[in-house]
């Protein structure tokens, strides 16, 4: 190929990696790079969660792309991706579109909703800046209201979180800790507030550890949080949800309802016609998409099978930054007319924090680790990251060096 | 009198001044003081409208009682007044009821709507701490919706101000300057935000030295603000403000109407029998209530006459302060069975300040100042009110010390 046109699409963990591996690994003259994103900003999906409960400002979460780039070598638009087509092998933006040679497609999730009636009129989610900042300001705005009307509402005090899964436990984690402070600021009495986990399964975290998954849930309820297991969630309305717990109906007043239960691939990639299994590329070893030798899907569009174990790989940002390696090196190959590698995943471990200053996780070998601890294991992940992304600089701007509390 | 029960109504700049010189003033044994306020903190409402905009902290413009009172010389009660019932010597509160020998009422001031259509339902204002930061959220909420919806709702990004009186140009100038921030952190161009000010008079600050308020308009207009002068605002819906200008109605879409223009005595005053003059006690020169030798009223609640010039004092803290003051040394004649002084209001001067770095100001002998000099005076006015009422240990944790910017 001659200069081929690489487009990288998202600037996610899994799209940024990607482009700044193949910006160090591709000469000038080798190839033109262009990464398409939605926002000019790359943010840490999984730190959204401390800007929805209020503990850390969205602005820390988010670095401009413009910082972490070489604009000299790599073209940015800031755009929407509408649709890819791949027989055309072009891209078409909301304002424009792209021809490639070769297509990175990292465009990540999207909150599900599952066809719940009124979920997605009357709860938030935790998917981006944008909404993890609106639950921030929802919650604040709703306790505000609580002491500007004469009646007391309770629906303005009560916090449903929909789901106890990862996202759901770690938002649980700040919110205990943000909740005694907030009543503070708006002069509530905190014995008034109530934070109630819904979750479907017979317990929270399901999957993990269960002496760990204890641990969590003993955390969590010492600083205030009610857990209703095996509840599904029927409706969301206004002023109240209804769930249904062992085949009878509840409804429980609420006006902070956040659903962090439901997980989808980004639907541009069903709606573009590549071969999808629950909305995933099942992708080859190599991460191409089945049909197209000129197409890697990465992160939580790909479906990715351990090949050890034939275990699906999770969507984390972990196995996105692992995808991002392989495909910048297999797209080099392309470029190169060598032979591609396969994609092994590496499972180093999995920490769920619940606060600033707990959290649980499996290292290497099974090894279970709780408390500072994990805390600990969980900001070094975190600063390695950025490290890898930007060096030095945007680990002393943006990392977590209050390690120990 | 035999140890006569003292008891101040209202712990705002009246009310706490009052108590604090009284508690120096008189021995344990000479009476027993009682101060009744709504809140568990006194307020600076002088500075109300940087909290509302966001640019200072609620928990920065108020202060623990127990922090600048001495509760081994003063009953502090935590109450809502109702009514005072000055043939029984007795005060109402929502669960108790006292009995007074003396009686200070302060009870300041409230917003007055003026039957304006809608606008208790729909518009926001400045009075107290819990509206000034639901203020604040709202516009935050608003904000965040914006990026939410699909479809771009500009009345979210419209900022009505109902009034250009002192209140309501003080919030413009801190709302000015921090719009641009959060149009930052809320990733909106801000072009698309409008900050809209209403005037029912010909031009804002009406009575201000014209050349001050020329400079005022200036230094807003600069920062984005519109005026829409002889303008009466006639409506308030969800999604709008209707107001009437030469005769015309006009449609203003807006979710964001914050309410600067009315201010009225506390009704409760009113409600309680005593003779009023557009809802304030017309008091004597001691600051007696015209028929109750036992009552004084200070603050908004009184309506107080210059001798010298024949001028109502204007509602203002500085006023409140002052009068504090001599209701103090009345209360002490009384208890001493001695001879009342007269209250003569000193003015020494009235600023306004344009936002954190500029403001205008009239000062003795009608000096006028404006831009840095003018907000150095209002900030050596705040910190030497911080300092009279809780001294160095006050002054250091809420005073104002970047002067020069």
């Amino acid at each position: 190929m001659n200069r081929p046109n690489i487009v990288i699409l998202g600037a996610g963990y899994g799209g940024i990696m990607t482009t700044i591996k193949l910006q160090k690994m591709l000469k000038l003259n080798e190839a033109n790079i262009t990464l398409v994103n939605i926002n000019d900003y790359h943010y840490q999906t999984t730190w959204l969660h401390e800007s929805a409960a209020g503990t850390l400002h969205h602005d820390q979460i988010r670095i401009p792309i413009r910082n972490i780039i070489n604009l000299d070598k790599i073209n940015f638009v800031l755009d929407k991706v509408v649709s890819i087509k791949p027989e055309e092998k072009k891209v078409k933006l909301e304002t424009s579109e792209l021809s490639y040679d070769i297509l990175v497609v990292g465009l990540g999730f999207e909150a599900a909703t599952y066809g719940i009636e009124g979920l997605e009129e009357h709860a938030l989610t935790i998917d981006n800046i944008n909404n993890a900042r609106l639950v921030r300001d929802h919650l604040n705005y709703n306790f505000a209201m609580y002491n500007k009307e004469n009646e007391s509402n309770q629906a303005r005090l009560n916090i449903v979180v929909g789901g106890g899964g990862l996202t759901g436990v770690e938002f649980l984690g700040e919110l205990a800790n943000r909740i005694p402070e907030m009543c503070e600021e708006y002069d509530i009495d905190k014995n008034l507030v109530r934070i109630i986990n819904i979750e479907a399964a017979p317990s929270i975290l399901p999957g993990f550890d269960p002496f760990l998954v204890e641990y969590a849930i003993n955390s969590l309820e010492a600083r205030g949080v009610e857990f209703i297991t095996r509840a599904k969630l029927k409706a969301c309305k206004p002023g109240c949800i209804v769930y249904e717990r062992d085949g009878e109906q509840f409804e429980l007043p609420t006006m902070n309802t956040i659903w962090a239960a439901g997980v989808r691939a980004n639907s541009v990639v069903e709606a573009s016609g590549f071969e999808t299994n629950s909305g995933k590329v099942e992708v080859r070893r190599d991460l191409r998409a089945p049909d197209y030798d000129d197409v890697f899907v990465i992160g939580d569009c790909a479906l990715v099978k351990n090949p050890s174990s034939g275990n699906t790989c999770p969507p984390t940002a972990q196995m996105a930054v692992q995808q991002a390696a392989t495909a910048a090196e297999n797209v080099k190959a392309l470029v190169h007319d060598k032979k591609l590698e396969e994609f092994t995943p590496k499972d180093s471990g999995t920490v769920a924090s619940l606060g600033n200053n707990d959290a649980i996780g499996i290292f290497l070998n099974n090894q279970k680790l709780l408390g500072w601890k994990a805390t600990f294991m969980k900001k070094m992940i975190d600063n390695r990251y950025l490290f890898k992304l930007g060096g030095v600089n945007l680990l002393m701007k943006n990392g977590k060096f209050n390690i120990f509390y």
